[in-house]
């Protein structure tokens, strides 16, 4: 057991830190309000050329563990660096490692054919292209998949997609290429779990309509979740991913990693929240002293490093067995940082944006946008409450009892 | 004692939900949608069209207690039809009785000369104007009103205005007419609360800037709150309310009425939100079993209508002590549902979100605008912090001890 | 609506004030430690009396609405009274007013026999004797009464019972006399709210069999909860009370009254808890300041005394409520405030126990023992889970959708 | 980074779990019965037996690091094993790893002469005597220790000591042999951290007096606080330790270890009381299902779980910091988790006498005793508001403003 970083990891937080110093945050402000006025179908010109320094930084595709894509990194070591970039939305983006790239390419890295490898995951890795998750569905509770009533049928050669879909992270891009789509392809399969399948759809499919971007709390995230229509789309039977009913399986897969990266960010998040909090009860005085100096002030910022030390120290830790043990066996402490990691962040902002008074709800320091964040992520990939349950009788299981 | 309300309160209760049900929630999409795609900057001509059936309605001006103006109705009795107006965020504004122009009319009719009156007062009675308040500032905490910046000085005939206001409701309004303006006249007074005045500035006076509204959440409240410059404003001497050094008197009395109003409609919203919950969570199924069905829904909605009850009735009672014994010995009262109400809509409308999973973060039933008013009036009014520091101290006094 | 009390009542707060003040306090010490030396089976000889004072003081049998035996107190007028008892442990036993007599008093006068009553009640109303009431059992959650094991079979004249209880409040007291015994008559009914019912047992009949007190968080309380078997007891059929099967409906119609004096009591505990904080705040200095200048010190008072306004309101709402439309229609608000008083005065106590360092968790201000009874009735009488459910499905009633 | 313990800490596991599982538990009820009704002044003789065993077992003082007295293992490497030990109360004194005792002997091995060591710390070591803490007082906030007004004072070759203490851990031990006792030497030094001395006191000096035990939440803890009044007691001069002046200095350094002990057995002690809810849970059937079904119990225990992980990640950490940058950088860490295990430890522990009914609150099972081991803790070594403060400041200090 041991807790410190290693040099590797080390090494490479300095080296992101720098880049972030010298790229990122002097770009912060100028950056997002570029986004905000460019609105949801365009791309910042200004985070593109950031994302040609990104790449040339060797800070690229950092995230993609066990694969001769990316750069080799474990989970465990990419945790810290995630964390780094988690601390300004856009930055991700600007090393490619944003979500819904991120999962969708390690689902292509690991469940592609050489073909589907050659056509999507290749451009997505250079970052020529972006892709979208089309997996919840407005009209069921999503988070119990047998719910979902998306329809892939089989057409000779092709399959035909029909479903309406939302918070399908990255619709709205212009670079995106493809949506990797959930869908039944055995509706009546006894075996509720092999009813799904997922299918690459081309973006520019016939039939695909884009129906909105999906503000949360009124601000567009850079997840740009979006609701869309799939009528009678078209494609080959070679996008079926894995093979039919295999579905339930990839998202088990995929949604690994894609969580503990999101609570990896929110971390970061969480960190660069708290120092605002920090700063700004410091300089605030009420009734002839600083904020800072009021004992609920010292009890808030002491509970939420306290928050963030364990949420961090428990992501790490999932990270960790994630890698040597696999997702399959760390599926009690992936479940765990999506219950613990979100909801900490959204207890730590509450506060920072108590602090900050009016600034606070109206975003004057991304206060307000990063509660957004972190609220939508206690809902994003299943509500809370789903992963309760199935952690709770992960629980009950290692205490058998003879009779109720 | 008794729990009931007159026959008189039912009476104006069954009336104003027969308006509600007739006028308001047919129209509520699609004023709402009106309101979001004029801006901020622009009226409502739908909202207008129902403000005239409001005036003939005989619902009229019900906020303004022991005044010939008003409606004739106490705190007591008008604090249940508030709570009906809140359930719909621009219903309020139907009857006349919108905030900010509420409390500001209360100031008018309280405190203001007869000339103030008649110029000020009476349209805004008629609804022909409207108004702002203008006493948050960005650079200081102003919940301390002492740290107020802003500078009213006299200057022959007139009094000269500077300060840089934020959070000022209503400034966007083309109807508004003037601002209540709180500022210092005797920044040197070692009585520190009587260094500030208050004094009505017109809208359209020289010098008048309005800088941005301030989208709350991202959402653009029907408050109005605004950032606005003064830049030497001239305004005639005849303005000031009361007299100078008499701005922080003001201000006491005009909040609690401002505060309680916030409450009830608070309370309104989070019934509605609470009805929204229990319709959701019957018609969503998850693993076999509707979403109602499931413990920690029904402990939700139990500890929602616990919460609800507890802070109605608390609000009422403030109400009446504000009646009976007046404003200035109701002051913990007042403290206790500033606190406890924003409180308690804040933890209803967060449960109620989750039980909508992705559509509340999104706004699609109005789960998150509710929900950043709620969180704004934890701050609007000075924050919880200084309440709780007020109440504590109150309750400090009732126990006295000999030595420390 | 109106919220102040009546003369009547406020004349009576008076009364019983001063008699608290001059008999109460001065000997609060010295009984309970008397109490304590004596141990559980034992009765205070200076409690006794007291009692004789209580009695003589027009202060007696204050709690028994719509009864010619009581002092002809509403629900309403009781609680207000009832709460200035609940600040001494022991107060309530010197007006007769404590449990479980209170309910069991007004279980035989509304169902008794005459001669039931004459033979039990009398006693009891006059505090000769004391009773116990025997429902919950130790193998089962008997919050789902239909889980109920005891058995109650007739045998020519007389009723055969047997039963293990425990919680069973007043049997180790040398005065008891009797126990109101809940049983099965009918196991098999299928209408599994028949299966119940209700007998006297005398406290001498052979075969019952004291096993042991339990104390509460290793306090001897003033309920004196006690573990009982009943082995083959055998009562004259006369004792049976209002019917076989009638068991069901005489505990929802005993327990409403019950909480609600429960609930009194908490919230004059409470507040005077929250008056021990703000002494020990002020006195205790800690960094050259007391304790009570701290804002997380202020933050509790005020918290503290806005959730104990909060119950208190919504406690004397439900006892207007049980006088006025009866216990039966004001079930949703006995629910309430059977969960709300409870959990507010355990945080209340908790914060108090907190500013008082070690000596609260010793217990010598009597807060350990205070936790402990409000700790121990979020459990009696239910738990708080069933009491949320039940209102869970109160509020979903109120919103029947179509279909799911 | 790694996350596993190590071979030889598993190795070590195993074994004690073994001797856990030989001796301990089923000899709970009976050593636990034992010394309930042997009552404080006495000891054990069936744990003395076990004793025995513990100190031939290779598992005795495994908890002094850094020095030749103990079994040479790191703070990391003990605390999976004071995990284990802390599930059941009388555990660590079985392998001479219970408080006072540890602390005190670690700082006998760390600040004293040759001769203390050899007088006082090598019986302890070898468990034929135990020692007693003597440093809060009843009449000052002791947490702030500069308040403390015992007095040390020289008289030619003797210390005469006069003091006021309570919760001095141990003093009701018939084997206890001394007292490291905390007064000032030096009271008007205007460094206040240096008025402060700690000197050895002989239990059988004259003068001192054992006031009276102090039952916690009324269960005589093991730990043994007692209240204690040192009158005109006079000890050589050689007794002092470290020299005077430096009470505080080696406050801090003893209470770091102190605290991470109670820490790893609050965490074993919520992990048994988890196990005992998923066992309850699952055993009882309320309204036709097991407890354990409901969503509400199934949060409950995902929050259990989620809670104690982060709370052993975190302590686990502190414990690899203490050994490997030092107790005094550590001291973030330490006050972390000083402050987050209790707080864990009660939350977890009241959910399972939620969960146990009437049997949690009479201490049936345990649970009454955990909740008041793991509430006392949120008090002793100081309440969670000091380490909170101090762990605000330090935050703060890494965000440094130019100006308020």
């Amino acid at each position: 057991m041991n807790f410190d970083y290693t040099d590797k990891v080390r090494g490479l937080q300095e080296k992101l830190q720098a880049f972030m110093d010298e790229h990122i945050y002097p770009n912060e402000t100028a950056i997002i309000e570029e986004i905000r006025s460019l609105g949801p179908y365009k791309v910042s010109p200004k985070l593109e050329e950031l994302k040609v320094l990104g790449r040339e930084s060797g800070l690229w595709n950092l995230f993609l563990p066990e694969s001769e894509h990316g750069a080799g990194l474990t989970n465990l070591e990419y945790a810290p660096l995630c964390e780094i970039m988690g601390r300004v939305a856009f930055a991700p983006e600007v090393f490619n490692c944003s979500a819904p790239d991120t999962g969708n390419m390690e689902v292509l890295a690991r469940y592609g054919t050489d073909e589907q490898k050659k056509t999507w995951l290749e451009p997505l890795l250079e970052g020529k292209t972006r892709s979208c998750f089309a997996m919840t569905e407005p009209a069921v509770a999503s988070s119990d998949a047998t719910n979902i009533q998306s329809s892939i049928t089989r057409d000779g050669d092709e399959y035909v997609i029909n479903g309406h879909k939302w918070f399908s992270s990255g619709a709205t891009d212009p670079r995106c290429a493809l949506f990797i789509f959930m869908g039944k392809t055995d509706p009546n399969n006894p075996d509720r779990h092999k009813q799904q399948s997922m299918i690459i759809v081309p973006r520019d499919a016939e039939g695909v309509e884009i129906v909105r971007p999906l503000p949360v709390f009124g601000y567009d995230t850079l997840d740009r979740v979006t609701e869309v229509k799939f009528n009678n789309v078209r494609v080959p039977a070679g996008n079926m991913l894995l093979g039919e009913g295999r579905g339930f399986e990839i998202a088990q897969g995929r949604l690994g990693p894609g969580r503990i990266h999101h609570c990896m960010r929110l971390i970061g998040l969480a960190e660069r929240m708290l120092g605002q909090m920090c700063q700004r009860t410091q300089q605030r005085v009420t009734f002839g002293q600083p904020v800072s100096t009021q004992t609920v002030t010292l009890e808030r910022i002491a509970e939420s490093r306290i928050a963030i030390e364990q949420a961090r120290l428990l992501t790490l830790k999932a990270a960790y067995m994630m890698d040597t043990v696999g997702n399959k066996v760390a599926k009690a402490e992936i479940a765990m940082i999506k219950i613990a990691a979100p909801n900490m962040a959204c207890k730590v902002i509450d506060w920072v944006m108590q602090s900050h008074g009016g600034a606070g709800v109206i975003n004057d320091h991304g206060i307000a946008a990063a509660y957004a964040v972190a609220r939508f992520l206690r809902i994003a990939d299943g509500p809370d409450e789903v992963h309760r349950n199935q952690l709770g009788r992960l629980e009950l299981k290692k205490h058998p009892v003879t009779s109720p």
